[in-house]
């Protein structure tokens, strides 16, 4: 087994419980029954109140990664007549760009950086659009949008809004209520600190009426809403990932609800940002979620070779980015199951290799 | 959590060994690195081994169920110019059909009933067709067909050989250049004995050199083989049960290869059918493969009320069928992690239940 060792501190696969990892031991059970049914059923219920989802909303749950999510939404929701205003503030932006091309829907690629949209009433693009798509999160390079400013924006304009919280969910704040979310994307590796593999997709009954038939089986929502009405998805789902998230969520509500876990990765990750102040690196942007630290240095040091160097000399993994950021920056995440105890062992490494004592 | 003490002989999820369940138990590791590529190669490579696939054939590991393996073959191999005949003996045919209606693919719905297809060249219509499309087992009813009489027939017209071997991989022989099998879907939860959620395509140079582009993102099969160059996914893949996959491979190699998982199937089946021979019930088709045996109950039995009893006296799983061979057929699952005295267990419930005394 591979990195069994090692701490991990990557934005997706992120630390899991043990109470998570033990379902994961276990035979996986029949599906095509009520007590199957019956775990598809908390699960949405689970997930509706954690995103404080609007009366009749309901959950798709996908087998596959978090792409398919956002791909599925485009090709269940929008068509020929839409115009979609997609914010493109990094890789993930830029995926719903290609979805958008792929499947022929007429958008305008947003390109942003470095804001967080409080002002995008002014930023936007003057057209009439039918929809807004965002990455509540960009992971690519850590950094959060003002989802209320943008959800009041896209209310005014009567836009349907739709947002990826893939890695945002259980580490930063989203109301669909309070944002005026229409649809919401998440993904299991991530804030929800379980295997990838499980995409999952909350839709409103604003979003629900725009459902439309699709050239598609395996992505065919209306197949799954017709089949989630009895607590089943219409091809084999994920088992496994099922009984980890229906596990997971009691876990989350146990600990003190989806308000705790928020208020203990900020507590981490203002703990992390706060005791490697004295080293040569800086935070990239202004808007970071708790869910992750985006860092440069500050040194000339490449990132590439810390990120290397941490893995090689301390067992400790963070997550380097593609392209021209290679160099530039690295990230930190703070989603799953983080101690302060465990990100000291990150704080310490970090002190080590700047041979700076920790203060 | 669910069934955990129930003995389960549904045809997916089956028994998975404990060695698998342990990968099951362990934290997510990273995997865009030289580590994971490697396991994603060792995954290939052994795959590759076990259908006996032509040089220079590929695999490609979509996070999904098995069905969005049959949908992205159609997606990425046919096009408006093919003309497919697709084997239609259960649902899993019906579904072919459907993935082809849904594509726009033009194609004979070829229905059969209880003929393995030896004689395929006498009995298909009299078409120019450029595809064929099979379920190698259609496991709604538990059915096997002859691969090498249709793969001769393939060969002579000149068709793509196209087949899913979901259900019988593992347990009943397939071998791609004896076959000549251009194309092989395969998936996690059936003889491999993972949990749900890879499915797997193993594509020949021959089909290879059909794979074009495609409206699609997450089903975009050249993007797969880029990516599959280093070992890796264009999206987040199933970790987990890739992990599982290589401890599944290495375990089969070391038990005696594929040629022994399929002696112990078979033998298992035969240990079954020979031990309920004194039971009001009768094979549902001379075709039955080693991963499966279906019955008929005799004595006018309903097969539902069967399949209900014994899981709520005997703590029992066997497989019902839906529509109207509900009260017709149950079906028994001899893939994974099976003995002869796991199948005891069963072999003793349906004496008790007719209270018939075992021979």
């Amino acid at each position: 087994m591979i990195y069994e060792d090692y701490y991990i501190f990557t934005p997706g696969p992120v630390k899991m419980s043990e109470e998570i990892m033990e379902v994961g031991a276990k035979q996986t059970p029949y599906f095509r029954n009520c007590e199957f049914s019956d775990v598809t059923f908390a699960c949405e219920k689970g997930l509706l109140e954690m995103v404080n989802a609007p009366e009749g909303s309901k959950v798709i749950f996908l087998t596959a990664s978090g792409t398919a999510g956002m791909e599925s939404v485009v090709m269940n929701l929008l068509n020929k007549d839409d115009n979609a205003l997609v914010v493109h503030g990094g890789g993930f932006g830029g995926r719903f760009v290609e979805i958008c091309k792929t499947h022929d829907i007429v958008h305008t690629d947003f390109k942003v950086t470095n804001t967080n949209l409080s002002d995008i009433e002014t930023l936007a693009p003057k057209e009439n659009y039918s929809s807004l798509i965002v990455n509540a999160h960009e992971t690519s390079v850590g950094h959060l949008y003002d989802l209320n400013a943008m959800g009041a924006y896209a209310k005014k304009n009567n836009l349907l809004y739709i947002v990826d919280a893939i890695s945002m969910l259980v580490t930063d704040p989203l109301d669909m209520q309070e944002s005026a979310i229409d649809v919401v994307i998440a993904s299991s590796q991530k804030g929800l600190a379980l295997p990838p593999g499980l995409t999952m997709v909350v839709l409103t009954p604003r979003a629900l009426e725009k459902v439309q038939d699709v050239k598609s089986l395996y992505f065919n929502f209306k197949d799954y809403l017709n089949n989630g009405e009895r607590g089943q998805t219409p091809y084999t789902p994920a088992v496994t990932i099922m009984l980890q998230l229906e596990a997971r969520l009691a876990q989350i509500k146990r600990r003190g609800g989806v308000e705790q876990s928020i208020r203990s990765a900020k507590e981490i990750a203002e703990y992390f940002r706060e005791n490697i102040k004295t080293l040569p690196l800086k935070a990239y942007t202004p808007f970071m979620p708790n869910a992750m630290t985006t860092l440069t240095p500050t040194d000339g040091k490449a990132a590439m070779d810390i990120v290397n160097d941490l893995e090689d000399k301390y067992k400790v993994m963070v997550c380097p980015n593609g392209g021209e950021q290679r160099d530039l920056i690295f990230r930190v995440s703070h989603m799953g199951d983080m101690t302060k105890a465990y990100t000291d062992v990150l704080i310490d490494a970090l002190h080590d290799y700047y041979q700076v004592d920790r203060v």
